[in-house]
């Protein structure tokens, strides 16, 4: 995915012109997309009471430290020159909780749209990019229970129907209830995680392949695979997953398992409040990969973000070189994803009782972009903002092509708040400057010419009309107030 | 300024808990002011036709390398953690020329808002963070002479006075000019660099100063010495400067300040044109430390950015603590810089006529930001967006305090895109709720009242105003376009 250009031999440069492995470029027409997708999250999320703040993007190595299990890695460090020890965030949760503890904070609920860094390896990207942006917004303080929780669940569905992503699901389970089957089938405590990463694969290998990983790779009893085998596969509608659950009488001796559940049945009628029920599918097979879930966890996908048929045979013909990036050629994976973490302040909070309970939900903007981009969602969208071209047809007084004279009309325009380019030549051929305002897309053009000019007056065109519009003659001085009502006319 | 707080003694952590050295967070206040100053900045960038682009914060190192003359030392390495070696980006303007170059680009507007990194040493940094925001507007391409030129310089004028900076002064000055002058004084060429930048300590040296730095530390033949000193000292107005140095006829004879005297005198009437003259003061000690500029130079200065009196002894006295950051204690330097770098796309290209000429102006939000701060011009602005609190008064059916139905009322609002709260929270106390809306500054709260519920009623009431508005009874299902209405009326 990182953009190559290998210069000629000629080349000044002896290296490759190529961004870092894992990133890339975001070019003028892919940034309107872009931002206008920052600009939809951002105005749900302000809409939800949220405040935004901004943390470096490299942390003290130490903050890292032990938050992230296997995949630490895969965390960036910056090289020891003199001082201390940093790294780049990882994702924006663990320096959100390093905030709350370090200002001491009780409640907030913050947004952050931001870069985070991971060295993923090609085979492992699933469309991960190195450098990729993540939109947050969590909860912390302590509050009724579950409430939080339904706010965020019904913040993802917002976001996905106002983004535009066609078909989604969002899959919710519990970290209580997992740790609760794994207890009740009796995997043996130092295997739970291990077990339960195993689990996670379940949305892309089949039962029998997952068993067999536990058994054989990790050699756990066959039997007690085959009792979480029975569970893993469950998935159904909030309320018949809490009808099945509670009515399993075994497992619901099991405290951890029916705590989790107690927390749907608490959880279901905020969510039909929120009007939101069928968007959720909870599946017991989803375990999410961080250590730092305690709860609620959950994760949204789209018919769209499925790797494609061919993707394992993909994979497998690039690996042979390291460099490439498989990406392309697997699904985006899950679009959002979060959980409750409640003891991640307390990692950070110097007081036993510095725990500030806390729940989120993370976006990932590069898999919505290539969603939206494929559909063509947004493709209405210009790069510049350009409202008015400033046009001269004759010399004007010096001969300049009405050169100042174009930018003295920019000024009033610029001044007044309108966009407005002209072309940077003297004696510009009309042509030209036609074909520059039509590759700006800008709906109007202002025309100086050599007779009006005597006469302080400036034409207004509407561009792409051709020869329908003949324009209005308009004096200097009224330009800017015509030219702002005939915009708001469109 | 890396804020700081160490925990106690029984802490579970056992790091001081703070951001790394010349970094902060920024809080919920603080970011509004920023997004209100970014905002404002992207604005005029788009007024003037500018699109924008994105690139990764690190870059190969190689692209880096031999682009920022002494300051090289400054880069922050990544680790080699095995693959590319890479380093974070040091400013947006290479990342700019590699872009152009890769994509063999002829021509763009762009402008980029985004954080760059520097090692800076405290005693060094003259109030600059180690990671700090840069908000860029660059024009590549082969325009007429000194066009885009002049539209830099009325965006540096039309930015600050829309951020509301107060008395600035944009000096100017060209590459060629000084380079004139230093041959025509006599300086030998390897001595070229070093005495320019002795002279650029002239904002804040008096002359007999830079001129033992260049005599003593330096070995500049006094003689020399005092031949630019009598140039290096002179400024004044545009005009005035253009008249003085092309009277000349001795410096005139030196080709190289000619061509730079020769630029200003057709860039004049540009300025003209943009009625911005006024606002710069054409300074010859104004010399810019980076290498690769080639042509006009500039940087905007405002008297709240000069040091102040005791920032000396305050810097020597916080020295012998190398983790303190003395900029606290310093003015700010300069708030936005540039110039013309006509060479920079050329180091990467890969055919030789490569060149494309560019020129481009920076913006340093956070030293604009403490500007502003200071002066409290956007102490209005809220963290939060809220427009409608939603308050219980009374049980509710089910005597939860109105949960759900809170969160009915909350669903129609934020599907309107009305921003909307509520406490999480069941039977609430009516005073917490009117501190909680009170505390988001929001203008409207809807009201859950027993009576009024079983009719379909609830009631919308202006807050702050206490019992001067009793507030109006409305059906829940005209309640949005109420809402809406009032909201439109403030």
């Amino acid at each position: 995915m990182s953009q190559a250009a290998v210069p000629k031999s000629a080349g000044k440069t002896k290296f490759a012109l190529k961004t870092p492995k894992g990133t890339k470029d975001w070019g003028d027409k892919d940034m309107v997309i872009r931002t206008k997708l920052f600009d939809t999250i951002s105005s749900v999320f302000r809409r939800h009471g949220g405040v935004t703040i901004d943390t470096p993007v490299f942390e003290l190595r130490e903050v890292l430290t032990g938050k992230y299990g296997e995949d630490s890695k895969l965390i960036y460090n910056l090289e020891d020159q003199g001082g201390e020890l940093t790294s780049l965030r990882y994702d924006l949760t663990v320096p959100f909780a390093r905030y709350v503890a370090m200002n001491g904070i009780q409640a907030i609920k913050r947004f952050h749209i931001a870069k985070v860094y991971r060295r993923d390896q090609p085979a492992m990207t699933k469309g991960r990019m190195r450098e990729f942006y993540q939109c947050d917004f969590d909860i912390a303080g302590v509050y009724e229970s579950m409430v939080p929780d339904a706010e965020i669940l019904s913040i993802v569905v917002q976001v996905l129907k106002e983004v535009g992503i066609p078909d989604f699901t969002v899959k919710v389970n519990h970290r209580k209830i997992l740790d609760g089957i794994f207890g009740h089938c009796g995997v043996p405590e130092d295997k739970v995680r291990t077990i339960s990463s195993a689990v996670d694969k379940l949305d892309k290998l089949p039962w029998d392949e997952v068993r067999k990983e536990m058994t054989e790779e990790k050699g756990l009893d066959g039997e007690i695979a085959d009792k979480i085998g029975k569970y893993v596969q469950l998935k159904g509608t909030i309320p018949e997953m809490i009808e099945k659950l509670s009515s399993d009488e075994d497992l619901m001796t099991n405290e951890s398992a029916k705590q989790g559940v107690e927390d749907f049945k608490t959880m279901l009628p905020y969510l039909e409040a929120f009007d939101v029920v069928p968007f959720y599918s909870f599946d017991l097979s989803l375990a999410r990969g961080l250590d730092y879930y305690t709860g609620l966890i959950y994760e949204a996908v789209t018919a769209a973000s499925a790797p494609p048929e061919e993707a394992g045979d993909a994979k497998k013909k690039k690996k042979k070189n390291d460099d490439d990036d498989a990406s392309e050629s697997v699904g985006v994976g899950s679009i959002a994803a979060g959980g409750r973490y409640d003891k991640l302040v307390g990692m950070f909070a110097s007081k036993k009782n510095g725990d500030i309970p806390c729940v989120g939900i993370s976006f990932g903007i590069e898999r919505l972009f290539s969603i939206i981009k494929s559909q063509g969602l947004y493709d209405h969208l210009r790069p510049t903002a350009t409202q008015v071209f400033i046009l001269a047809f004759g010399g004007g007084p010096e001969w300049t092509g009405f050169l100042p004279e174009r930018m003295k009309v920019a000024k009033k325009l610029w001044e007044a708040g309108i966009e407005a380019e002209f072309i940077y030549k003297s004696k510009p051929k009309l042509q030209k400057q036609f074909e520059a305002a039509e590759k700006s897309g800008c709906p109007l053009a202002v025309i100086l010419g050599q007779e009006e000019f005597n006469k302080g007056v400036v034409k207004v065109k509407e561009l792409g009309l051709g020869e329908q519009d003949k324009g209005v003659d308009i004096s200097v001085d009224e330009m800017v107030d015509y030219v702002r009502k005939k915009l708001e006319s469109f």
